[in-house]
């Protein structure tokens, strides 16, 4: 069985956000089953961790003798067997991997700069000498995917692809701020992917053990 | 016939890390043939330009009716269908695909995070307070990069990957400082990629238009 290798808990600003929902939704979305195989954060930094992801971070993946990690890569290697995520003609399949290395390497990169100032250093003199650059350089960038979507629903046409649960989850990051809004037509493209079944079930799935592991022990919430 | 877009000519800081040295240099390993379309800079923001890069950057890659952009995911595209740059079996691709991400997702942004302040922002009041924290954050992930490396030649074994293509490029981002000098492993990793004939004439073949643009017209490089 397929196992993908998660957080038991998070911290609320990281609920919905840690990658493994990448990955739980491409297996939702191609119709695979898996187990989660959930760890404690303190387990990030032990030796059977490191073993199977060298940075500490989830998601990590085992699927028989295939054994990986980033969200990115095992999105797409479910993907490449999967009609529901990538097309079987050439120039589509170029075409999804297009728009996802764009959602990792272009979109990513900035909307992380933006999220990580404003979740962790928020209260730290440089940030606000920063942010206005960052911001502007986002703006920069969402104007240029709301101009690269065009009328269309999905990065890759009328599809839903591989592509499209990369960029999404990306641009989700943007949630605590109200900048989406300013870009109607990628707003209504997250709103669209949020909307899908396989979206809310890896969303649920991710969310349950952090409300059973609340449940279990009332000062995780009692900040 | 293979057609690869890239600048004519870009400031000195730039000459040799322009993105479209992955591309050539998977071309070349692989060894398939290319032209070059070489644009100004100025270029960037036309709209024959964005029809192929909305985001105006470069490279741009056609063969045939397969249009693409994102350097990773044309690397990767190349790679698909050569031996010299992946394997064929099953858990061989999946490493590849892992560490392919893991240069551009997880070393990559605080190596361009660290390599924007300072050939950017090194002027800027918020640099110095800044710039601490974000090479300590590098050394972090340079050290467990070190660590996964091991005693291998390269990131998926004893066999040059186009995981390396990525890694190795991140990783050169970093020549404007000593830092890669403390990861002695990582040091010898980079020395050894850039000392393949494949490096060594995608690099040519990139700074050769630069060096005939500055030779017609001095004023380039006059500064």
């Amino acid at each position: 069985m397929r196992q993908v290798t998660a957080f038991k808990w998070v911290p609320p600003f990281a609920q919905g956000s840690v990658r493994d929902i990448r990955v739980r939704w491409a297996l939702e979305e191609a119709g695979l089953g898996y187990d989660d195989r959930l760890i404690d954060l303190d387990e990030r930094d032990s030796a059977a961790h490191r073993a199977r992801q060298p940075f500490g971070q989830v998601p990590a993946y085992r699927d028989g003798e295939v054994e990986m990690f980033e969200s990115g890569a095992i999105v797409l290697w479910i993907a490449q067997d999967s009609e529901a995520l990538m097309p079987d003609n050439a120039a589509g399949r170029a075409l999804v991997l297009t728009w996802l290395f764009a959602a990792m390497n272009t979109i990513e990169p900035v909307v992380a700069e933006l999220a990580g100032i404003d979740i962790f250093h928020a209260d730290e003199p440089w940030a606000p000498l920063r942010r206005p650059a960052v911001e502007a350089q986002l703006r920069k960038r969402l104007g240029e995917l709301q101009a690269a979507l065009g009328p269309r629903r999905w990065f890759t046409g009328d599809r839903f692809s591989a592509a499209d649960i990369l960029m999404v989850h990306v641009l989700r990051d943007l949630r605590h701020t109200d900048i989406l809004a300013d870009y109607p037509a990628l707003a209504d493209y997250v709103a669209r992917a949020e909307a899908r079944p396989a979206f809310r079930r890896a969303l649920a799935d991710q969310l349950k053990p952090f409300k059973a592991a609340e449940a279990a022990d009332p000062a995780l919430t009692a900040a």
